[in-house]
């Protein structure tokens, strides 16, 4: 049994345990919480808890700690701090800083000799890896990711964070007519605009100026000006009713030529369609923590990306019976 | 400069030679052939042609051979012969005969010091890929792999050696209502016949019976009996018009659950899309033969498939590019 650790018990952390009762090899024998640890509710209430604080004094109870903090200010921290005890997971995903948060942890679990994944999940993640698939395989070739339909956090709470707002929901949704011609194999040159909308959901206070938090939505620099963007005012009740799911996806398409005369076009898209988002970026994460556990077995340390990992490493099977069943 | 050699000079064998030439860090050395040399044509005309009988001469020139031969009958013999001397490559695809092919390939490559990867192409390759990640990533889930729309060379070949038949096309297609049903996470029980079809595109001898050799088809066990099946009579000016492509694909699907009551289902799916079946088979083998020479450069030996190699192995960028831009 491959024991694991979950430090941050939010919408990530609870998908997380989820996603551990799901593979028989493995077991959830604790949670750190920055939290009272007597007020975190997990699915098993077996499960202990306990404070972040303590957590290296059951680094021996613990194979493989998975971190579900935010990437913006918790994971830049916890994720070296806490390779230095355990081997650990991390869903990091401001791609810029992606290369800065590799060196940082990669010092600190080589120093220690433990194995640090970061930046798993769907994307960064399983997206990921359908890009180095692509480019790989159609070296003379463009890709293309889009994003959606689904539901954007960072773009709902800014509309929240607006005068007036009450709640809100934001689904980014790809544009068809520009999924059409990359599909197509036209390596078009797309703007930010030609390939995704933002569609909003926004709940007002009663006798706010709507339409002055239509345009503080549509023309808000870096989330929405660069969009085609439709604010619609609807009730709390409607709200709860049709937008509380967190569904995502979307889609990575690589197109490239070949041929003597490049007369050949070929497609390879890889799309993914999710009820849940943080549940299936856990279920990456899950299959992530075999592989690091498998590889650490082996002797291997450092900071390590989804590129480094060989799929028989994620598999709950043989690699017997993955060559007799699944090639 | 990786130094590549090609073992078997048809349609793969070209379609590995074009595959090579676009990608800059490769160089095609050596083509052998058990046809008299100054009869291979190869795209490239300095390329030197060797008598396959002369391929030990030549191992030292030679980083990695990229086998191009049937799975019928040449590459259970050829690929471990071939990996006694050299790095190998095949793509094996009797799927029910991979396990016998890999500990023959295993034994000998093992005890020569080479690597050797079997079974590398789309389907086995990449869509095996695409299904070792889903089974990994959702466990709690099923996978579906339909073929087509595309031309099947070994029923195409079926149709071909019935009396009075001139020429033929054979085309897979999977069926719109299974694919919508696996899509939609019903995870359904298809039999054969409800994924696929064939259609057929024959070319008949002048004064043939048509309706023996549509019943010849339609009843063929193995290869039509177990599909509904149709069958077109053209001519043959039509078929040199219209069927004279190898396109291919498929699509693999993968859909589980997840949560605490199993009320989030996600969809994951590998579609490819290819104008040709040999020129896309041949850019993942040359995508796998930069890894596998990559792998034995750090000592790596024996037989490897798909499922042993990281993606970053399999990339024509370093791996901070790959983590700076595609992560």
């Amino acid at each position: 049994m491959i024991r694991i650790a979950i430090a941050g018990y939010g919408n990530l952390g609870r998908g997380t345990e989820l996603a551990v009762a799901k593979n028989p090899d493995m077991k959830l024998v604790a949670v750190f919480s920055r939290r009272d640890p007597s007020t975190v509710k997990t699915v098993d209430p077996t499960v202990p808890v306990y404070s972040l604080d303590d957590a290296a004094a059951h680094k021996d109870e613990v194979d493989v700690l998975i971190i579900c903090g935010g990437s913006a200010t918790d994971l830049p921290t916890m994720t070296p701090a806490l390779a230095r005890d355990f081997n650990v997971i991390d869903s990091f995903d401001t791609h810029a800083k992606i290369p800065e948060h590799f060196a940082n942890v990669d010092a600190a679990s080589s120093e220690s000799g433990h194995i640090a994944m970061i930046s798993v999940g769907w994307d960064p993640g399983m997206f990921s890896v359908a890009r180095l698939y692509g480019l790989s395989v159609l070296p003379d070739g463009a890709d293309y990711t889009f994003w959606g339909r689904g539901v954007s956090q960072g773009h709902s709470d800014a509309i929240r964070r607006i005068p007036g707002v009450v709640d809100a929901r934001q689904y980014t949704v790809p544009v068809d007519a520009a999924l059409g011609k990359v599909r197509a194999g036209e390596q078009p040159n797309l703007t930010t605009r030609e390939k995704h909308t933002r569609e909003c959901y926004v709940v007002a206070e009663e006798g706010a100026d709507k339409s002055a938090i239509e345009q503080a939505i549509v023309t808000m620099p870096n989330y929405f000006a660069d969009y085609d963007t439709t604010v619609n005012f609807i009730s709390l009740e409607e709200l709860r009713e049709k937008h509380m799911g967190i569904p995502h996806g979307g889609t990575v398409i690589r197109t490239g030529k070949t041929g003597a005369e490049n007369e050949n076009t070929h497609v390879i898209e890889y799309k993914l369609t999710l009820d849940s988002n943080p549940e299936f970026t856990a279920s990456v994460i899950a299959a992530f923590a075999r592989a690091a556990y498998r590889m650490h077995s082996r002797g291997v340390t450092g900071c390590k990306t989804v590129f480094d990992v060989a799929p028989i490493d994620l598999a709950p099977i043989t690699p017997e019976e993955a060559r007799a069943h699944d090639l």
